[in-house]
C-alpha cells in the first residue's frame, strides 16, 4: 500500500486555461456567470483546483487566447498563485487566413504566418519556462480533390522541421492528432501513425500527444498508449471523454473502464512519474456544467483510475498471462477495477493536509460566489471565440 | 426516355435560407463577402438558384433567424422573386433558457416557452402559406444521470401533442431525428424509431424527416427510406453529406452511390412526385466554399442521382431479384449508376429554356460580384449565430 | 438495504444452451475438452451454473441445435436437474435453402419452410412449457439491388403474422434486431425501430428483444431500454459485450459502466421483477475461455451491475435532475457505480445458502475435470455448426 | 487518351486462390457446385479470369490451404495455364495451437511453430518464384488483461525480424493490419501505424499491405495510401469492399467513389505501373454469389475506377488546388468520376483481342457448366475451413 500512496502523492495532472472559460458547440455557447475575463483569472481558478486536489500544479496556456504583453510576469503571477505554466498550445485555426489550412495551406504566405506563430510560441516557452509546445492542426480539406494530400504532408513536414530546429535543449514538441473536425474529408494529422511518423523524422524532442477523444469509433486507445510507450514516443495526454466524436466531456465520465485501462498501461510501463516525461493534461469543454467543479471532478476521476491501476497485482497478472489463463488474467485486472478507491484517496488527501472531499470543500469555500460577484464587466473568455 | 424527362422536369428540391448565410464549426466561422444580411436577401439568392436550375422553387425558413414583422409580406416578396416559402423550421436551441433542453427541459416554464415558439411557427405557416413545420430538437443530456430519459420522453410527447392539435387541415409536422450533437450522452429524438413512434402516436399529419447526416456509422439510410415509405410515414429529407458525423457537406459529395440508392428507393415506391408528399430539402453548411455555387452543385447532385435512379430497368431488376440472381440484380442497378446522365440533364435544361450548365451560367451572370459590392454594412446572417 | 437484497435474491438470469458448446469465428472454431455432446449435457452444465449462483434458473434452447425426439422428456430432465426451459430460439439460417433469406426469401417455397419451422418452435414451447419464442432473422442482402427492401418487409410481416396467430394465451414472441452479419448490405430487422414497428402491428404478445451487441457504433442502448419500457414493448435482453461488432464477449467485460446504465433504467422503471415480464438472457460465445467459468462470471457481472443500480439514491437523483444540477445528478449515479458491491453479494449468497465465491466453488467442485473425463466420444455440440 | 489506354493495358490485378473456394460467415458456409477441390483447380479458374479480362496474370496462394508436395510443379502448372504465382499468404490462425496467438503467443513453443511456418512460406516463394510474402496475423486478445500488449509487440518484432532476415534479394514482406476479428479486444497489428512502425524497423524489403476492409468506421483510406506512397512504404492492396466491418464483398460494390479516390492517389503518385512495386490484389469472399463471375466483376470494378482516375485532368486539378478553389478542384475530380468509362474499356479489350464484355463471354463459354459437371467427388476447397 505504501507504494500506491507514494505514486498517487506525486501524480501530476495539468489543467487547461481554456476549460475555465466559456465553451459550446456550433449551435450555441451558453455563458456562465463568474467565468474568467483574462489569463490571470484563468490561472487563479487553476490554482484553486490545485489547492483543493493537490495534484494539479500546472496550467496550460493557449495562444492567442492567453496572449499577454509580458509572459514572464504571467509566469510570476502563476507562481505566486502556487501553480506553474504547463504546455503552450499554439492556435492556428481561428484566423480568417486559415480557412484552407495553416502550415499546410496552399498559399505560402499563410504557411509563413502560421509557422511564425509556432515560433512565437517557443518564445513564450522561453519566457514562461514552459517545457512543452503542443501542436494541434485543424488543417485538412472538406471535399475530395480540394487539395493534394501529399503536398500538404510535405508542407507540414517543412513547418514542423523549422519549429523543431528552434526548440531549446529542454523543450519538446507534442504533436497531436485528430480524426476529423473541423475538417470533414481529410485531416492532415488524422491518427497516431501520422503523428508518430513525423516525430520519428523530427527527432527525440518530438513526441506524440494522445487526445482521448480524437479517434475513430472502436479504436483501442490503450493499445496506442502501450505501443508508443514501447517506442519511447508518448509525450502527453489530452484527457477528456466522449460517447460519439470529440465530445470533450469530463474525463472518465463516458467510459471509466477505458480510462482505467489506459492508466494500467501507464503503470505497467512505470511511466507515471515525472521522470518518464509523460504530461497528463485535461482538454475539456464544460458546456453546460459549472467549470471549476467539473475540473475538480475530472482530476479526481484521473486520480481514481490511477489508484485502481496501481492496485493491480502485477505478479498475479503476469503469471496468469504467461499461463494462458484468459479468465484468470482478466479477473486480476477486474479485481482492481472493481475496488472502491475513494476511501484510500480520502485518507491520502488527509495525509497531504487537504480536505478529503475537494468537491465539498470547493462548495463550502465561497469561491464560486466570489467570482460571480467580482467578475462583472469586461468580456468573458471563451473557448473557440 | 420520355418518362425520365417528365419526372425530372417536375422534380422539386427545396433550398434552406440558412445555407446562404455564414456557417462554421465550433472552432471558427469563416465569413464570406456578399452573404445576405436579412431574410429578403436569402430569398433573393434562393430565387437565383431556382432560376438557374429550374427545380428549386421553394425556400425553407428558420425562425427566429428569419424573423420579420410581416410574414405575409415576406411570402409576397418571395413570390415576386419567383419562389415560394417552404418548411418553417423551429429553433429552440439558441436561447440561454434552453441549456438543459427546450420541450424536454426539467423546468416547466422553459417547456412552456419552447412550446409557445413552436405554436408561433404554426402562426407563421398560416401567414406564409407554408405546409410543413419542421421540428428538430437539440434536446438531450451530456452526462449519465443528468436527467430521466423517460421523463423527457413524456415531456416531449406532451409538447408534440399540443402543437399537433394546433395544425391546420393542410399542415404537417415533420419530426427530425439526430444521433448526437449538440447533446453528447442522450438525445431525445436520436433515431428514426423514436421519431416514428411519436408520429404514430400523434396521427397522420406527423411524419418523419430524414436528415442524411444524422445517423450512427454504418446505418443503412435507404433501408429507413424504404421502411418509412412502406409505412406511409416518410415526410421529408434534409439532404447533405458526411464522412464522419453531421458534417453538413454538399449532398452527394461524400458518397454519391448512397444518394443514388436513396433515390432508387424513392423512385421504386413512385414517391418522387408532389402527390407523394415527400419534401426534398437541402440542409447544409458551406463553411469554406462559396454559398450559391455550392447550393447549385447540390441541387445538380440530387438531380443527377435522381436521373440515374429513373434509368434503372425496373422490370429487369424485379426479374433478377425474383430469380435470386444476386450478381444480375446488382448489375442492373449498377448499370444505371454507371451511366453518365449529364448529357441528358443538359438537354433537359435546354428543353426547359435554361442554360445547360447552371454553374457556368451563374459564374457568367455577375450576381456574385453584385452581391459582394452591394451587401456591405449591416450584419451578415449567420448559421447558428 | 433490505430491498436491495430482496431484489437481488429474486433476480433471474437465463443462460443459453449454445454458450456451453463450441463456438468461434469464421476463421476458426477452437474446440474445448468436456464440451457437451447433446442437449441434456448442456442442460446439466446450466444446472451447475444455477446451483452455484442461485440466479440462473432457466436455460434457453436453440432449435435445431437442441433437437430431441421428446421435448416433454427434455423439460422433465431439466426440472430434475433443477432448472426450467427458457426461451425457444428458432434457427432459420443454417440450412442451405436459406442462402438468400428465410421468411423474406424471394422463393415462396423457402418462406413456407422457414415459417413452418417457426410454427414447429411453438409446438416445442407447448411441449416444454416455454413462454417465449425468440426470433432472430439473419435475413438480408449483401449487394445493392439484390432484392427489394420493401418486398422483404412484406414477406416478413406475413410470416410474423402467421406465427403470432399460432401463439397460445401465455406465449410471447420476442423479435430481435441486428445491424449486420451475416448480411452485409441490408438486414431485414436491423434496428429496434424495425422490430418495434412490427411488434406494434402484431399486438401485445410481440415485444422487442435487445441484444446488447447488435447496434451501430455509438448507439445509446439505455435510451432504447428506457424508450421501450415506456412503450411497454421491451420483452427481453440478450446480454453480451462487444468492443467492435457482435463480438459476443462476456457481458460486462467490455463496458461495465454501460451495463450499469442499462440496469439503472430497468431499476428506475421497476422492471427487474418477474411480474414486469422482461427476460434477462445471456447470448455469448466463449471462443477462447472455458465455457462454464465464463458463464458464471457473466452471471455475476449482471448481478453486480444490478446491485449497483439498486444502490442508486433515487430520491437524491430525482431532486438533482429536477433542479438542473448536472454534476450533482451525475454524482449520485456515479456514487452507486463506484461502490464495491462484491462484499454485499458475498453476504447475499451466504444468506441464500450458497458459496460466497461461485467461481472458486466451481473450481473446487471437480466438475470441470469430471466432464473432460466423461465426455469423450460422440460429437461435441457447436455453436453455428 | 493514348496514355490512359497504355496504362490500362498494363494494369495488373492479382486474384486470390481462396476466393474461388467456398466461404461464409461464422453462421453458415453455403457451398456452391463446381467449386475447386485442389490448388490446381483454383489456378485453372484464375486463368479463366485472366484470359477473359487480360489484366489478372497472377494468382495468390494461401498456405496451407494450397499446400502441395511439389511447389515448382504447381508453378509450372500455373505457367502452362497462362498465369503466374503471386503472393504467398501465410496462415497462422487455423491450428489449435494458435488459440491465444501465433508469433505473439505467450508460449515460446507455439511462437517457434508459427515462425517456422513463415519461414516455410519463404521456401515456397523460392520454389514458385513468388516475390511477396504476405503476413496477416489474427493475433490479439479478447479480454482486457488477457495478455501484455507490450510483450506481444516484442514477440511480434522478434518473429518478423527472423523472417525478414530469411528473405532473398528480390523478395519482400507485406505486413497487413486489421482493426479486429477474430480478436475482439486487442489486435497485435491493428492499424497502418503499427504495420508501418514495424516495417521501418525491419528495413526496405518490408512494406505495408492495405486491406480496404480492415479499418475503423470513418477511416480515410486514401489518406493512408497517399501517406505510405510518400514514405515509400506502400507494398500492396487487398481489395474488397464493406459496409460495416470486414465484409469482404466485391471491391467497388459498397463505395465505388472511395475506390476511385484510392486509385486517384495511386495515379497521382505515378504508382500504377509494375516498376512502382505496388501489388494490387483482391481478397474477397463470395458467400452467396457465384465465384468466377464475382471475381470478373471485381477485376472490372478496379479497372473502371482506374480508368476514371486516369481521366482526371491533373493540370486543371493542380491549378484549382493551388488557387484555393474548393469547388473547382472538387469539380475536376468529379468530372472524371462521373464519366462513363465502360465504352472506353470495351474498346480497349477489343484492341487487346478480348471480348469487350468479359461477363457475357464467361456466361457463353460453358465453363461454369463444365466445372459443375466435372468437379464432383473429392472435397471442395473452403475459405477458412
Amino acid at each position: 500500500m505504501r507504494d500506491v500512496r507514494a505514486a498517487l502523492r506525486q501524480q501530476r495532472i495539468e489543467t487547461p486555461s481554456w476549460a475555465y472559460a466559456n465553451s459550446g458547440t456550433r449551435f450555441k455557447v451558453f455563458t456562465q456567470p463568474g467565468v474568467p475575463r483574462n489569463p490571470e483569472e484563468k490561472i487563479a481558478d487553476a490554482a484553486v483546483v490545485h489547492r483543493l486536489t493537490g495534484v494539479a500544479p500546472t496550467v496550460a496556456l493557449h495562444i492567442p487566447w492567453d496572449e499577454v504583453d509580458d509572459y514572464a510576469a504571467l509566469a510570476k503571477y502563476a507562481a505566486d498563485q502556487g501553480v506553474g505554466i504547463g504546455a503552450i498550445n499554439a492556435n492556428v485555426f481561428q484566423d480568417d487566413d486559415y480557412k484552407l489550412g495553416s502550415v499546410t495551406n496552399p498559399d505560402a504566405g499563410v504557411r509563413r504566418k502560421a509557422t511564425d506563430h509556432l515560433l512565437e510560441c517557443v518564445d513564450i516557452m522561453d519566457a514562461t519556462g514552459s517545457r512543452d509546445l503542443k501542436l494541434w492542426f485543424s488543417d485538412g480539406t472538406n471535399y475530395p480533390g480540394q487539395d493534394s494530400i501529399r503536398a500538404r504532408q510535405d508542407r507540414l513536414a517543412e513547418a514542423l522541421s523549422e519549429v523543431y530546429a528552434r526548440l531549446g535543449d529542454h523543450q519538446r514538441m507534442l504533436l497531436e492528432y485528430k480524426l476529423f473536425e473541423p475538417a470533414f474529408y481529410t485531416t492532415d494529422v488524422p491518427d497516431w501513425g501520422t503523428s508518430y511518423a513525423h516525430c520519428i523524422e523530427l527527432g527525440p524532442k518530438a513526441t506524440v500527444c494522445i487526445d482521448t477523444g480524437h479517434h475513430a469509433p472502436g479504436t483501442n486507445i490503450e493499445f496506442i498508449v502501450a505501443f508508443l510507450l514501447r517506442a519511447g514516443k508518448l509525450g502527453a495526454f489530452d484527457f477528456n471523454s466522449r460517447f460519439y466524436a470529440d465530445d470533450d466531456l469530463m474525463v472518465g465520465a463516458a467510459d471509466p473502464f477505458q480510462l482505467f485501462r489506459i492508466m494500467h498501461e501507464i503503470v505497467s510501463a512505470d511511466a507515471l512519474g515525472e521522470e518518464a516525461g509523460i504530461a497528463f493534461m485535461l482538454d475539456q469543454c464544460h458546456n453546460i456544467e459549472p467549470k471549476i467543479p467539473a475540473i475538480i471532478r475530472s482530476v479526481l476521476n484521473v486520480q481514481e483510475a490511477t489508484a485502481k491501476a496501481l492496485l493491480v497485482d502485477a505478479d498475479a497478472l503476469a503469471a496468469a498471462q504467461q499461463a494462458g489463463d484468459v479468465l484468470g488474467a482478466n479477473a486480476v485486472l477486474m479485481d482492481a477495477y472493481n475496488t472502491d478507491v475513494r476511501p484510500l484517496l480520502r485518507e491520502l488527501r488527509e495525509e497531504m493536509g487537504l480536505d478529503p472531499d475537494p468537491t465539498a470543500a470547493y462548495a463550502r469555500s465561497g469561491y464560486a460566489e466570489k467570482i460571480v460577484a467580482e467578475r462583472v464587466g469586461g468580456e468573458q473568455a471563451g473557448w473557440g471565440a
